[in-house]
């Protein structure tokens, strides 16, 4: 088989990819608009830090906790197959050959199939988990490995645009470095995500620099309207 | 087939969900950890709305542009399966070969089932798109909708704990109602969400409302740290 499933094997990569984007993000638009309305690089700091603390957290325990109910969902259905196996095994080679009538297979090769199918319980049961419920096998610790990546990436992230308030004490001026760094790494980044997914890499590094300056222009204007 | 595909059916429920958990959870924190370093309400909704707006469009728009991802994924590798029936058949069949051995049946009715299904391309290729693949169709103006839904999710979950702040200009006292309602809202959220997915609904709730609470404490105390 030619390899054509290599999307769905990067898990880190996607995990890495969630955090960073939100991470880059949300942490530049709240210290803009922040800037637009306080001048103070102290208070910009402050809530840059409390928000990728608090972002950190929510996305990377939301992951764990994702992971974990797709993990529970997982044996729950699974159990729940090898029940119907035993117990109705008639109407579960009814729902193999409904799989098959589907793809235009006719009614007697659709028996033959399920009557195959059904001699090994293992393999049939997991027919049913992928092809009738759409339902994956999760890999194990899957669900905490993703709890890290995910928090750490919106942490590293996070960190980029806040730099340079750290060291310009007027909120202002260190707003002009920010949008600086932050689009360049947006576009950066936006490139690389692209090209691991399989977009058009300038396109989809455009993409991303765009949301990151709508996100920032936008919380820029609200906030100084709040305080104007 | 009896219903046990209802889940997958429920995108704007989950979309709901996504918006709603993160809009709940990160203005919260963001908000307990500003009143724990400064005393001022009006910083506080300040930065509360600025991080609303930064977060529903980073959020909104990430949801668009990652169903537009999948919509474009979906159509390029569609046509390569096309063009692919027509210029190495015998290549594809033997994938669909493959799957079925995967499932254990002999290799006449691999090939009885390939021959079969290869007579209706649309079949064919709409067969090697599911499980070859693991793609399935997007619906059309999905990435449309979820932005919408995501976004706005986002902005009534982040306007709850921001309310109290409105009201009572000592962001100390405005952090204890803000507390109150909003550890409420995320019980009543996480049930209803672990009603919908399946999960215990009391078991549920309660996660959702420790990832609330972590997120808060941790920006509380980091951000006094900063400050103090």
């Amino acid at each position: 088989m030619h390899n054509e499933n290599h999307l769905k094997s990067s898990d880190t990569i996607r995990d890495i990819v969630i955090g960073m984007s939100d991470g880059l993000t949300v942490p530049f638009a709240l210290a803009a608009g922040l800037s637009g309305a306080i001048n103070s690089s102290t208070i910009v700091v402050t809530a840059g830090i409390a928000e990728i603390v608090a972002g950190s957290i929510a996305m990377g325990l939301g992951g764990f906790l994702a992971g974990k109910t797709e993990a529970d969902h997982y044996s729950s259905e699974l159990q729940r197959e090898y029940e119907e196996v035993e117990r109705v095994p008639e109407q579960e080679k009814t729902e193999v050959m409904e799989v098959f009538a589907d793809f235009g297979l006719s009614p007697t090769l659709q028996r033959q199939v399920a009557d195959e199918m059904a001699k090994d319980k293992d393999k049939w049961v997991d027919f049913m988990m992928r092809y009738e419920l759409g339902l994956e096998k999760p890999e194990a610790n899957r669900a905490t490995q993703s709890a890290i990546t995910i928090g750490f990436s919106y942490i590293v992230g996070g960190i980029i645009p806040l730099s340079p308030y750290f060291f310009i004490s007027n909120s202002q001026m260190a707003l002009y470095y920010s949008c600086g760094i932050t689009l360049i790494c947006l576009f950066v980044f936006g490139y690389f995500k692209s090209k691991v997914t399989g977009q058009n890499p300038v396109n989809g590094a455009l993409k991303v620099v765009v949301i990151g300056a709508l996100a920032a222009a936008a919380a820029f204007l609200v906030a100084r309207q709040i305080t104007g």
